[in-house]
């Protein structure tokens, strides 16, 4: 890991490029299972995602991001790099983990997403301003994804689609990135 | 997190409310998966417990944490409210997983919960004392359980009933129970 | 945990032992759970596996912290002995969640394990030297699998084959132990 700040361009392309990562590694695995599945036909993909699928997906982590940073409430642990990877790759293993959540009582599911997303806050940085990102990701990351369902754009599989067309448990799958997202300006600032 | 130490009856007090949401939330998983049943009609409930386990659950904890607070063993690290978030949401995150282990080799079942279990420990506090009380809730809790079963109050499922009437991988879960437990009390009183 | 240090003999034994429980406990859940099956009649086996594979396993770690220790690349975080069991029972955990992956999706298994395996390595030691160990593993230890399989020693399960004849996410399991060993002589040595 390098030690020199990055400038707020270098910043922001190293969170987009960590986002897509994410996303598209994520959503990968949500399709593969079968949690998810595109309608449109005719949309290009990346991988397995149709293409409007990355390019809000990282706009959203790179608006929640430097939003944070501009807002300036105060972190609670200063984080690193390594911390920033350590963190987004403990968010893509949750989000793998969800699509192995098909078959499970959504109690089930819910909870074990849930009690990993509030143990990952509690981690990387417990503070009241990274409380309110992960919130508010929590409430306009599944309105978004109900918005696209009702659409037609997308659709989740028949036993992980009872919160208004979407899983239970991805309120939780966005409360845990958006905690993330809260501080990753200033951790791959360095 | 506020700074402010709390007083005794406050520490129990979210001692208590800790181990009420863990306990409740985790026995959700349990009965919602199958993993255990209750027996006994017109027994009151809350969410999906019969309302006598939280109760002894919430107890049982307290009486470790305020026990372990009195012993005055030393602790390796000093641990603060976010980390008791972390460690009890850990252990709602591995309750959770265990509801999804119904089908699972036993072997593969206990090395997994162990394994967790084990990381706990090291990880929240690897001194002795801490890994006495992890001990004595991996003997008690099950002995607990098994008493509970015989008398025919709950019952685990057919596939998750092969130590003595309760799960293969119980003991590690109380270990980490119990591990998290011997620090609680000076960790939620700041 | 003690606090003199080790002298290299016991530092070299210490690290036997955590890889021969690691390995032993990780290889019986594969056993049994069909993951790897062992094809070779009239082999001792101790627990689970046929005594080949803990002694080379064994070996390897021990030759990859030795050698990390030898070649002297600087680690980014100092790591103690009570880490040395955190790093060590979450590398057993996620042995153990592989075996749990028979009728997942490539995509999601490989996804779930390389993001645990890279949130280790960026938690442990997030530096060049363990990032090359672990990569070194990541190459050498399926190859040796893949040399195995073919001459009929073992064979990994019909759905978990699909890498040269070993499981698809083999090299990240690699990956995550390589980068542990790296950093393994130190931390036991205390």
């Amino acid at each position: 890991m390098a030690d020199r700040p990055l400038s707020g361009g270098q910043t922001a392309a190293a969170i987009l490029a960590l986002a897509l990562i994410v996303g598209l590694a994520g959503d990968a695995c949500h399709v593969a299972a079968g949690t998810t599945t595109y309608e449109w036909d005719g949309v290009p993909t990346v991988w397995r995602s149709a293409i409007w699928f990355p390019v809000a997906l990282a706009g959203s982590v790179l608006a929640a991001a430097w939003l944070s940073e501009r807002a300036g409430t105060p972190a609670v642990r200063t984080r690193t790099r390594a911390d920033a990877v350590v963190g987004a790759a403990v968010v893509l293993a949750l989000y793998a983990v969800t699509a192995l959540l098909n078959d499970t009582p959504a109690t089930v599911s819910v909870v074990l997403v849930g009690a990993i997303a509030v143990a990952v806050w509690a981690w990387w940085d417990p503070s009241p301003g990274a409380l309110a990102v992960a919130l508010a990701a929590s409430v306009l990351g599944p309105l978004a994804e109900v918005a696209v369902v009702s659409l037609g754009a997308s659709a989740y599989g028949e036993q992980v689609d009872g919160l208004g067309g979407v899983a239970p448990w991805l309120p939780w799958l966005y409360f845990a990135a958006g905690a993330v997202a809260a501080r990753l300006w200033p951790a791959l600032r360095g």
